[in-house]
């Protein structure tokens, strides 16, 4: 039986301000990605979206993020290795102090740092090295066939593979960038048709015509708004229909 | 026999800004407060203060503050217990990371934070929850006789009562604020047999003359300074001539 | 003919975080205070936000709080004269740069350092000290009868008194605390007359039912929710029924 | 008669943390770059830095930077053109408002900004920009031969060519980088030689030997330690040896 995550940032509000519609998106995924004070969050605002993933038996992951609360973690820094793994280390370490048994499923690093470690291997390293010092039991969620991915095997740690059922794929396995128009998947019915293919499949077909093979294990779905939430359900239901197993990821 | 802690603030510099001088004061302490990135530090500094104090082979301790890096959490703010127990627990889960065993000996809150909750039990308790709920085994260090203790004793924490060389006491038991003519013991000579006498005979002469009964657990000294640091040294060895234990806080 | 402002808070997202609805509220107001980096508002934000005032034609002031983002300018905090004087220098030439002429109109002190400075006199004359020497032909604008306003006219500056639709008053002019459950006027009617009788007759019935005597130049109304803003229009509706002039404070 | 200014960087410390021996290194120059509390300083360290520059009657500007006080700003960040003009304007302003007259002299944008403006004709348009929009009088110091002094030309805003006296140049104009083991001149007595040539022949030799000609208007010197002051003493002595008026830009 074909088995697969689907995962989702949570906890993205700060003091006064809110971000995110935790509470809808819950029902649809299996494991959350949750904010830890560098990118979003604040320790009030962490201990509620601990709370309300443990009610609804979501897996819990740690989401380190740069230290770029103005840009929300979005803009590339140069950041050592050094830093990238003491950076995760401190943002898990906060995140484990929220859950009842003190203990996370995943780490998903958060924007810029996802995306400069998929392509960097240093860094990836240096962030796979940071989870393991904390807890060698973590998953590393990375961008599927990505240097982050590699790292992980390298220094031992569990990995799943995501992949993202509203990108468009670059031959190499990249991401289009979001600044390209094609970098978005507009028309739903075709995103779950990609979904479905590329878990039953194992192969979506890239911006270029070009086939990749992938291995997804667990896919990003986003909670930011009424729509994004809806096409989360659709994804969900599509792959039970399909006798999916949606559960976390290992 | 007696015993006796020494315990001293440590790792309060922040990226390229240094404060104090950690490497000359470990060899006469035996506990480490170690700041946690918000009134002090960054993930850098805890990751490098973790290791020089677990080489010198302190015992490790959280030193949680308020998120005021600008006042250097020595402001009082008005925080709910719910922030404080929060603002606690993200910081201790933070440095626990860095520790090898991922374990920590004991929890000292910092600046505004200690002083406010030594007089205020509902923030007292706050934080005496929030260390228990990330790991009931961490020991307190409070302002002896004061809420934090009571705090401590109500949740079920292990504490040590903290006494202080450098400072007058009011008759109540409290610290001669610092705004005050009286706050600081400038004789060393007197502060050191002060210290003796709070440990061998539990009490101290307050500012108005009056003795004050103490249990003292911990010593707080100080390296910010090399007048300070040789202090340090001055208590640590007169505290072992007299044939008192100095160790750790059990 | 009665003259009376309208202020409300704008330019309060952060980065990634909205928060008010600015561009609905404009046009029931006469003066804007924005937010300046402190407790909410970056560059971007600020500079969009100056941009909408001035094309609204909205008189520009300065919204300086107290450096907690976390806990949006709203927790007291022990700031010296000092301090408060030069956070708020540097906040309102911050905002001055936005401008297109470089001039302010306004300095609203904001949340804590408001509600603070109301009942400090030397921490009102702090902040009142930092604003006339960034622009003395700035107008402060002050909770009415408060020691805002007592210092604004021993250090010579100009002053708007303010006073609030929505919010109950104490005897001695101060508002009643949030955490009472009177502190607010519910009945939109209600709050609309007593604006009137503030404007018209100079004086509001206390909550204990004692009049106050009240010479209000500005009223404070809000932007942070539909509601909130359709009561606004209502007011600025009423005043202009009345005949009232509604227009920034001189 | 040749003239040069000698500028250095001051008024870097942040709350408690104290950095850079301003004191000492005023009396050797000629021009100061405060910073405005992004990448260093605070509100309270920039009227203390702005009355000791005005003091010594050194010429005022500020040293804007990029968010990250962690990195102390030297983090590469890539920020919008949008996001530099208003990062920008803001800190000019805050700086301003320090100034007993309300006017700076110039604008050195700091460490990273700098040094991705120098190679980056948008960015450094974008910050040219914000400071004409603020005060079209203001100079722009900016490294001799670089965007950002293309830039200050096409935005009609005046410039001072900037040389480093420690520091070794590629064949192109630009800094050896800091990685690189060539990136410093060590010999004092070279230095000064160097500093000398550029002043009075207009050229330097590059880290391969070949000539770079060059407009110097203004040499960076350092107050970090007290060899960087004495050696900013000797460039102060040698050129005033040799007959050349050492002040501020024009």
């Amino acid at each position: 039986m074909r088995k697969i995550d689907l995962n989702c940032d949570l906890g993205e509000s700060f003091g006064p301000f809110t971000m995110g519609m935790d509470k809808d998106i819950l029902p649809y995924i299996t494991s959350a990605n949750i904010a830890c004070g560098f990118h979003a969050a604040d320790p009030m605002v962490m201990a509620a979206t601990v709370e309300a993933a443990e009610k609804q038996q979501v897996a819990l992951g740690a989401h380190p993020g740069l230290p770029d609360l103005m840009g929300f973690g979005r803009r590339n820094m140069t950041v050592t290795e050094a830093e990238a793994k003491n950076y995760v280390k401190y943002q898990i370490g906060a995140l484990q102090s929220f859950s009842k048994t003190g203990i996370l499923h995943h780490v998903k690093p958060h924007g810029a740092l996802y995306n400069m470690a998929a392509g960097d291997y240093n860094l990836a390293r240096g962030i796979c090295e940071g989870i393991r010092e904390v807890d060698p039991r973590l998953i590393l969620y990375g961008l599927a066939n990505s240097q982050l991915i590699k790292a992980a095997q390298d220094v031992g740690l569990s990995y799943a593979q995501e992949v993202f059922a509203d990108r468009n794929y670059e031959e190499d396995g990249t991401l289009v960038p979001r600044s390209h128009p094609d970098a978005l998947i507009l028309d739903e019915e075709l995103a779950v048709d990609r979904v479905i293919q590329m878990v039953e499949e194992g192969r979506v077909k890239s911006v270029t015509g070009k086939w990749i093979t992938l291995e997804p294990d667990t896919i990003c779905v986003h909670g930011d708004n009424p729509k994004a939430v809806q096409f989360a359900g659709k994804i969900h239901n599509a792959l039970k229909e399909r006798g999916i197993d949606v559960s976390a990821a290992i």
